[in-house]
């Protein structure tokens, strides 16, 4: 059974938010859990109706005013928690889900309303740093499984990160192959020399049809997006770093994995490189696994930090989006009129998302799938090419919870990856490892003097675009 | 006659470059210059054929080798030189056009070759402030009239300027209301109030199709657009400005009136309004008018400099343009593989192109034109809505130039603008005046920290996106 892709399920899903990924999930979760409309019950502001026929809808939002209520009538023990909700804590649904015994899984780690976006919380309040902080605490007791950031990003990267890891390995035979535990993987990261993990990800899907004035268009949710966006820069920051940077701040509390910068993630660049265009620049949206995997890899000695790498997001939106970001930017970031996601619209493109593990003795190594709007749409209905790694996370991850049922809060990282990659798999188009020369020194155009850091080309200095 | 739209012209054009805003511009001719393609030569070393019918094309490139030979075989007394290239040097036309007796016209200052992009040069050296201190020294003398920098911006925006300034002045009783010396105008803005004139542009313009990888898309000359964006960011340098921008640099030679930035002006953003959007982000990259409208508003007294606007250029590019950008930049600004000027595929939008006047009584006020796609087409074949008001610029300094035959090296503020107004206004759809309230600190996001001049929000630093 454990190594089947499909396990049957009896119990009730209830499903926070129902947004394009909640759709584009309804398909996976029918096969692979083998359940029924019937199972499903939504709960949803927003007017929406089930694809698949009758189940049941609960038209109202979650707060923190009705939570408890609601969720008491609707979740018996055994039955599985989908939040896939913009502004539904994760925090307080999962003590309510571990409380009355029901699995529970997110794809981010939300917080209430529009917390990502409240001008009343310092910086560091708004980081998902802080957000992962308050989901710690859950951790370790054994009580009913709640996976937090299992979507493809966070999510998928993270057992990339370990795939491409065992890759590079196996071309270093000093390296141990077999890494179990925690600590085995970041011995086996710090051995190989990886200074630097970009979650790398360009989304080419174009679509043929013109927008409107003041509306924010992408492949995926444009609320989930924007709170993001919007959210500190940050990244898991790595000990061979020399230089905080000028804009740049440690937390006072916390594991002190990574840093946050003060600003909006969606207006810092950096340089990373992919399989389908090369060197590109991205966008250093904050994302869980920037924190999470830097926190995994992370070795310590005496309880002083002997060996972490730097890990952060380069995002390279759907072009669509990347203008829309442009112009809320220039709105000064109030919510867009009209909002659009792109579906059935999109005429060509792929989705590339992979890790590129910088510092390795062949320079660096891109790991992950190039998903096509025509694959995509062939395995899944209802998909494009940025929904389907997601939804395919979102369903390795119930199966797994299933399969894992009482382990408490885990993130990516703690979960087998094999298992999850023989899951996904299916789903994520052409999977491949390869080898670049590039780093971030490469090819600068040396039009304008820069401030290099030239003895370590994976300094973040260098990384990021000035 | 002088107040004719139609001035007839029998002598020949010479028109060196042959790319989008040439096309754009014949039609314009055939009917102000009333010329017939037969008067037309064409010099482009890309394979092209004249719209119209016959007219002569000589395949080839000029260069500083051989442009003296090939123009002597071509250019007669009287004769008009129309430089519309990427890379052939407008100061060495212009001596060869005077010496020979011919009119001359650039929508720009042109370098010889890729020296905007020459790494061997210093950012100052491939600045337009140096490209125009070539110039510079060539006025004054009764010399065959060449007018520089006359598209629409460079160009128009200027003639916009100046009307904006009557239009505030109309509502100010105290301000002259007839400025006819460079005094005069300097005056005026001063008495006005004027610290800022952005020249605001927002292509909207959309084609329903899709892009290749590697492919710069843009409603106008790819190689011209690459050639400023990689320039240094320049701006002329207000006296209101309290503080030189840390990659800031005065120049050590000429005017004084501009400043660069040490980086690629397509790299810096700033904050601007435009009647289409409302508040936008806009990229600062160099314009002659930044320079050259500065230039001619600063005031003096017993040579101390006691009054100077700032001006630059705020431009939101076309969507399809933007994209581009933000991917060449990604490149380190290689040259694309692919160019692909949008034409028949536009399905809509308008390119809205003023200029923003900041400081006066009323805060703000934007003169312009509105163009949409639809009107372009209607009122000139093979235009788009970025071509036309840059046709129509050329053509309104052809006319000018045939009638103020005499005048040497002219820059468009030398120029009466009302008559150019006149000339270019049946080309630029809807024209427009209006107040806002908005200035650089209005609405500010408050999500994090910023360092602001609340004493002032036209400091320079109010207005970059930092």
């Amino acid at each position: 059974m454990t190594h089947s892709l499909h396990h049957p399920f009896r119990g009730k899903v209830i499903i926070i938010g129902f947004g394009s990924i909640a759709r584009a999930t309804l398909p996976l979760l029918f096969k692979h859990l083998m359940i029924d409309v019937s199972q499903i019950i939504v709960i949803t502001p927003e007017r929406v109706s089930l694809p698949y026929g009758a189940g049941r809808i609960y038209p109202l939002a979650l707060t923190p005013g009705n939570y408890r209520q609601i969720l008491t009538r609707l979740v018996s023990p055994g039955d599985f928690i989908l939040n896939l909700s913009v502004g539904v804590s994760s925090h307080d649904i999962i003590q309510f889900a571990q409380a009355h015994g029901a699995l529970y899984l997110d794809t981010g780690i939300e917080p209430w309303g529009e917390a990502c976006r409240d001008t009343g919380l310092s910086p560091a309040q708004r980081s998902n740093y802080a957000l992962r902080e308050q989901i710690l605490p859950l951790k370790g007791a054994a009580r009913p499984t709640a996976i937090v950031t299992h979507g493809a990003n966070p999510g998928i990267a993270s057992h990339f990160a370990k795939q491409a890891l065992l890759d590079i390995a196996a071309g270093s035979p000093a390296a141990p192959l077999h890494p179990m535990r925690q600590t085995d993987w970041g011995e086996l990261a710090r051995a190989l020399g990886v200074k630097t993990i970009h979650i790398s990800e360009h989304d080419t899907q174009t679509a043929a049809c013109t927008y409107r004035m003041n509306e924010f268009v992408n492949t995926w949710s444009v609320d989930g997006f924007l709170a993001e966006a919007c959210q500190p820069a940050e990244l898991g920051w790595g000990t061979h770093e020399r230089c905080l940077p000028g804009d740049g701040e440690s937390h006072t509390e916390g594991c002190q994995a990574a840093i946050f910068l003060n600003r909006p993630g969606a207006s810092v660049l950096v340089r990373s490189w992919n399989p389908v265009c090369g060197p590109f620049h991205g966008l250093m949206i904050t994302h869980g696994e920037s924190i999470s995997l830097a926190d995994y890899f992370t070795l310590t000695d005496h309880s002083s930090i002997v060996y972490r790498p730097t890990v952060h997001y380069a995002y390279r939106p759907c072009s669509a989006a990347l203008v829309s970001l442009f112009d809320t930017a220039g709105r000064n970031w109030e919510t867009p009129e009209h909002k659009h996601i792109l579906q059935e619209e999109i005429v060509s493109g792929v989705d590339a998302l992979g890790v590129l593990i910088g510092g390795c003795a062949h320079q660096s190594y891109w790991y992950g799938s190039l998903l096509s709007i025509t694959t995509a749409r062939q395995l899944a209905p209802g998909n494009n090419a940025s929904s389907l790694p997601v939804a395919a996370g979102i369903m390795s991850g119930m199966v797994w919870a299933l399969q894992n049922p009482g382990r408490g809060v885990v993130e990516p990282e703690e979960m087998d990856h094999p298992r999850i990659l023989e899951l996904v798999s299916p789903y994520l188009g052409q999977q491949l490892g390869m080898y670049t020369g590039w780093n971030p020194l490469t090819a600068r155009s040396g039009l304008f003097k820069e401030s290099l850091d030239l003895n370590d080309p994976w300094q973040f200095h260098n990384v990021r675009v000035d």
